[in-house]
């Protein structure tokens, strides 16, 4: 076992427990996947889910967004970002969009059915992603930047899934 | 007056009659836009939303992408397209994305909120977007361009607006 | 073998005969490869750029960008694209951008890297981009397409062997 | 005046003064517009390409993807963020892309060719990019997104004065 595998593995755990930290269990990402996914693939079970989600976690790419917006989010909760930047991020200004694009840097990385699960989820807010607004809306924790990364690992599995089940866009 | 901006005014001209002849009114996309804004813009009306429609349909790049999509879907319709792709367009296969890639090089323009308005009403089809695939899918118009075009108005229009109002993202 | 195999490897065969038939060779665009990657990964052979290449081509969503954008190219040649968009499409028009939107959707699978390698070759145009728009200037051919859609599938192979490599962006 | 103008006149103000905190002058931005365009455009000065620096640097979502950038770099640079990412951040590691990731954020507003200039000045550093890059390599500042910030600066103001020209892409 060399080096790099070392240090990816080290990362992918760290991603993991910060998200589990921050209240969100893959579990939790792999029930949007399902609900999004069951009208186009009706065999579709929770453990493939799962298991789509822990592929796309498995990313480096992947890893180092979640790393970095957990970071703004955590960063801004001790108040230790600059104003007016901190402030922005604890009230999720309706002008801000950093979060939008990094999430959409994940999404990229599964072609334009990634994208398009991440807009419809970025609206659509499901299951963990409406309890996640929901500590961000009574202060219990600054969730600017979570809520748009597990839109967007949603969004990343169920892609990866309609490119294995070899379909891809909603023909209607 | 010089030469481009006549030369602009008449591929403005040969766009919004290419949407005309395909069966799409600016007033259909400006009630798209009306539904996905009104609930942060209380007082918006549809006059409004048709002037942000046109401002959109007013730049060079949407009208480049809308004049090519079309194109592709009229030159599918009448068996011009070298197959296997003839049928791919013809069929709307599932497969099929290059139609989601053009359309978010209208949305991506108007930034990170263009890009997810247009992945949800690629997923919620709103008003005459559902009429364009009822179309399709009798077999009467091949419109797997179209669809998409007519989304990705409707979100960049909408985007333009929540940037004029001051806001940009939903906050929950 | 089942259905869906079948029809991929037509798909393949047919982007790769497309390929051919417009003049441009695998190797050609492996050579390409080469020239961007020798210096991040000094031990690099053409036979291990042209693999990925040839992976990059093994997809689906690449292929369809290909089919269509060559498509286009040949159809404005022949005088089938109706006006304005055929004289734009011949005369490879400053303005008009559908050909960078939807390399870039070949492109941005391969993640931020991916992108940048493509905006680079874009300007710089290396080996046999430059050949290409050689036979579009002078008249020979129509490769408003083509020459992005070759940047891009040399981008995009490029961004492989960088993620495949352990490392990814130029640090300095 | 109202609150909103208020508001928006302090965050560009912020903007301005951190990004000459990190020894960038927009004087700097504009002499790389300056050398990207002057072949496009022969009667180019250096005036307005700093009136275009200004122009990008004048939108909300430009100022919030430096704001959000800088703050990244000054952190790791005082050892605030957790690691493993502020280590990450500090050897600026070649696996690390979230710094393009939201630099595309600025350039995808300018379509296209704001796309591929960035790509293009990812790879071959211009003027003060290389400067910044200098200081990073002996340790004197962590500008690990800075780089990338002005790079997407300069591309985006070159996208601007190219469809104010009414040309746009490179046709070679």
């Amino acid at each position: 076992m060399n080096a790099v595998v070392v240090y990816d593995k080290q990362m992918e755990e760290k991603t993991l427990a910060l998200l589990d930290e921050r209240g969100v269990k893959l579990e939790d990402i792999a029930e949007i996947v399902y609900q999004i996914q069951i009208d186009y693939l009706p065999d579709l079970n929770l453990e493939r889910c799962l298991s789509s989600v822990k592929a796309v976690l498995a990313k480096r790419e992947v890893q180092h967004v979640v790393l970095t917006g957990i970071a703004l989010d955590k960063l801004a909760e001790e108040h230790k970002i600059p104003e007016p930047l901190g402030e922005l991020l604890r009230t999720d200004d309706f002008l801000y969009g950093v979060d939008e694009v990094i999430a959409l840097g994940i999404s990229n990385i599964y072609g334009s059915i990634g994208v398009t699960n991440f807009g419809y989820l970025d609206k659509v807010k499901i299951g963990v992603i409406e309890q996640i607004n929901d500590k961000k809306r009574s202060g219990e924790q600054v969730n600017t930047f979570l809520d748009d990364l597990v839109a967007s690992i949603a969004a990343a599995a169920a892609a990866r899934l309609a490119h294995e089940a070899g379909y891809g866009h909603s023909r209607d």
